[in-house]
């Protein structure tokens, strides 16, 4: 029963069918197949506007791709200290600009607040030599911590954004577990909220390895087919990579997998929050359950079965209890019921 | 017909097997998984010698990332005129490197010839700070037209390329392809003669997207795992990755595929030597034919339903013609009679 | 009056007479000069150890491409949230190293705390490929507040440092003043304390433009010279360069220019910190007195013909006043007797 | 009698004293000084056009700098083979545009041949995404090799380069020497002509180390001021910088110091071609001579004290002749009459 992460997840049955359905006869390549062609007009109707599309592998690649299509080498992206971009790519930002600063916020539940972004903006030095150049603004929705921005949060981001002359970049790694929990339309808590460029993942949600670079500001874009060619996110066989982002969004495949997802996260913190000895350590607005917990828990638990990420150490470690897709009902009750009996041997200790 | 290249094709029988028996429950993320645990093993095995591997998706990734290994920034790297690296990866290597720069030379054949690399190394200004320095010697086996490097070129080339205390690549995205052609041990080809790093390709032969880069002189392996993840090319649900290059190079997978291919490029040329009216541009040693036809000729096999890249327009264009593990000998047949076809009306003109 | 900086000053009476001196005859380029030759050896003297030394012409440069030979594209260099490679270069570290991350720490007076430094190391990530991986530590000496790091805190941060094998940088553009301050041999701030490579400044103590990458490591020094000369920074009338750098170490120029320097700050200093109204906002034990004065009184002084930075805005603004080697004690009478004439009538108020 | 290069010169009087004459009082850093807020009125007027000017203090740097503002890392370079950004700045372009890629022409005399050029540009693959996209244009005046390109030439490689839509830049490291070998208004070789950015050259004819990047194409200067400071060219002690060039471009002092240096080459030329068993290489239309010479003579000349490098060794090597603003007749002299004693010797052996 594991709980690391939503990318220890297989591929989920729709866009496993629809690779084998796209292995019939020769297509031509780098996007020249039908699959790849179709798409930006899929994307387009699902956010309700003209899109630019860029599919791509890895969430990595997308997020660094489109910062370095809005961000000089001499330039700044103003991101939360425990974004991604920032922690866990291994400065792929860094190496796809050339050079440019994240320079880090550090608001409440992994979310950028508007009023720190402002002052921080305000005394970023735009127009001095000396200083990197204000480029862009990064925000992850769904956080890293599972919280959702609400659409007005987006908006006010984007105003400031705008104001300073920045684009607004989101990390959607897990954006259908956002759409979800907001119950909005994508166009919501995107472009309509003021976002120029999105990562539009579908990886952790079902697909084998598919996400896109989804540009509203169409012409941020211009640049992008040279940048994806020249680090090797081209793929020859587009045709694979696409049929999984088309199916991933036809019939809201995407929003179904992510309701039950966060269906399930639902269910593993309302359990939870009942048990003594423990504490959320953020609102569960998406898939990801933040919990304190005794450290012998951490054993127990491992003993009984469970897998999943200690995400801080400490007397009172926390852990990462992350639900996917195809979490079955039956293993939160069991996680539950685990977590309930260590609590009471706890307690009686 | 599509014998435009052999990107255009579907993934194999096997592979796509080996994608369907792997998408079966939780596995961790980022090579934790079982199919890439004993990926080290199994290429071991095949190259006779203990080697570091790291799969990626494409051949530009692996190039450009395992050139970065072992170039720097000021370096130089020593390579075809006509290589995939210097003509079309949009400057991968250069971007990866951090600039350094690809050095051409003009062999025969799409092949660097020993005697012109020894030169060019000797006035190639090492230790001298006005000059980049020389870093690495990269070659194509099979090369870009279609030719194969002997064991004992290939061994030359590495005597020269450590002399001067350089490192050697080989884009070996056709890499079975020249096995196969040789038929000899991929050692022999690759370690056995010298060979520092290798980029082993599977998606032209058979696989959806994976090859791998493969260091015989481990210690040069050393940064390739930051490399990769700050590059994006560090899959998640790597297993889909590795179970594609597991089953290729199990029960001789690839080297079967690259069998027929070369099988039916071989029959290609036979037949069309035989024609008037044209003329073989290169030796025929691996999956692919570039041939001399009257212009008249291009539209008139289109037309017929034949699909193709013409490589150097002209009035007596270059096209290319490439086959595949899974190319029919009756499309081969069919291609063969229709050019036959056309050459009679042409002759009679 | 400027107290602006010490980068507003002309070049000392020593230092032109040099440059008058070496204008004599013709000279090999690129270093091949009789002054670039004997510089180590003369550098070597006075830091009592052998040292590689290259001269630049701005510390901008001598810190980037120093930082860039210790620290990969994927690196991370940890130093002072106010730290000039941090704020005041325009992302010169990021470009040079090929997009390395600095890691910020937040000590007062600008200076790095060694269990804080500590803490950071221990929970970098090292070996853990999403993260960006530890590579440099870099200190400023005095610090970018005028203040100074004593010989054993030094050694404590480079034992820490090496503990963690990463290099020790220094960001020495006003090293003299330290050594001074301090009373103490070059040695016992640099190489004996544990340093790696120092970027020895001489432009702000009376050169016209002239700094030293100084390796104390020499392994680490390998990889500069093409560095160096990759970005531009390799003059080719070198003994204009070197010779000021000469001059500079001769007859221990550098330690009168920054004694003076010091003395007029330390001199400001206890002027001010007698008068009401005001606050000095670091211990001054160099040639930088940061004072937090009334508002009104900015404009006051200004009227007065003192020219200076506001270094942080507000009701209590904090200004920066520079003393140089030609600040002349009467000026620094005269700004005394300025502030103490508006102290008083702000007190009336 | 050192015939090596124009950098092993000293500083002319003219600029020595304008050194010493700015030596005077503070004056604010980074440009605010008097010297370079002139400065780009008076370049604008030797140009008869309004320009963007930018000091640094090398060649190198002023190209790479320029190259870097109007090519992206996914662009294309096209310049000559022997271009000393090609060859003598070790990978300097490649490093400041992210790894640009620069494409050699091979024309005589070390010039683009508008043919050639125009050829190259229509198969560069602009628009496709597996190629280099073409950016820049970078042609050299005077040439490396001596010769000089006409106003029309000029103007006939800038009208294919800006049918292509890309950007003409000229390395001027020697342009004092072209303007006076064509008599010509230096309007009529740059702007005049379609030149979009110029690198202005003063090391090698009498500065100390100044050179300009001068923008004609104002609308392309937008980013350079960030991308010298982040390179760390930006000068804090900018006056003195500024003020060789004030005074190098001040009543004609860059022309006299050019002519001067050409006459010297022109007669050294006249000289030589009398000569029995010599050959000039290039026609000499600036301040180098490369003849080719006796093997026997390298050393014979040496020997009598005169210093230059063998440009190409063999069994007729071509030794550069450098001549420069202070190359005193009476040196020429010495060296013909050298010349023409041992060439008599060789004759009579």
């Amino acid at each position: 029963m594991n709980f690391c992460s939503d990318n220890v997840t297989e591929v989920c049955p729709e866009i496993m069918a629809a690779l084998i359905a796209a292995n019939e006869g020769a297509m031509m390549p780098y996007g020249g197949d039908e699959y790849t062609q179709r798409l930006e007009t899929k994307f387009s109707l699902i956010f309700e506007t003209p899109v630019t599309v860029f599919p791509v592998t890895t969430g990595s690649a997308a997020n660094a791709l489109a910062l370095s299509a809005i961000t000089p080498g001499y330039g700044a992206i103003y991101c939360h200290a425990e974004s991604h971009i920032n922690v866990d790519e291994c400065g792929a930002p860094e190496f796809y600009t050339g050079g440019a600063k994240l320079v880090t916020l550090n608001g409440t539940d992994a979310q950028i607040h508007p009023s720190e972004l402002s002052k921080t903006l305000e005394n970023a030095g735009a127009g001095v030599v000396h200083h990197v150049q204000p480029a862009a603004v990064s925000i992850t929705q769904a956080t890293e911590v599972g919280t959702v921005y609400l659409p007005e949060e987006i908006g006010e981001i984007a105003k400031i954004t705008h104001a300073h002359n920045l684009c607004l970049h989101i990390d959607g790694a897990r954006l259908a577990n956002a759409v979800v929990s907001l119950d909005c339309a994508p166009a919501d808590i995107t472009w309509r909220a003021g976002v120029d460029v999105l990562c539009f993942g579908a990886t952790k949600n079902g697909a084998m390895a598919a996400e896109a670079a989804i540009f509203f500001n169409q012409d941020l874009a211009k640049t992008f087919a040279y940048r994806r060619k020249r680090s090797g996110h081209l793929f020859s066989k587009m045709r694979y990579l696409s049929a999984q982002l088309e199916t991933y969004i036809t019939d809201n495949l995407w929003l179904k997998n992510a309701s039950h997802a966060n269906e399930m996260a639902t269910k593993l913190a309302q359990g939870l929050v009942k048990l003594p000895l423990l504490r959320l350590c953020h609102p569960v607005e998406a898939n990801e359950v933040f919990v304190e917990i005794p450290e012998s828990m951490v054993n127990a638990l491992r003993a009984d079965g469970f897998e999943f990420y200690v995400w801080q150490e400490g007397t009172l470690p926390i852990i990462r209890l992350v639900t996917a897709f195809n979490t079955r009902e039956e293993d939160v009750d069991a996680l539950l019921k685990s977590v309930k009996r260590h609590s009471v041997v706890d307690l009686m200790e």
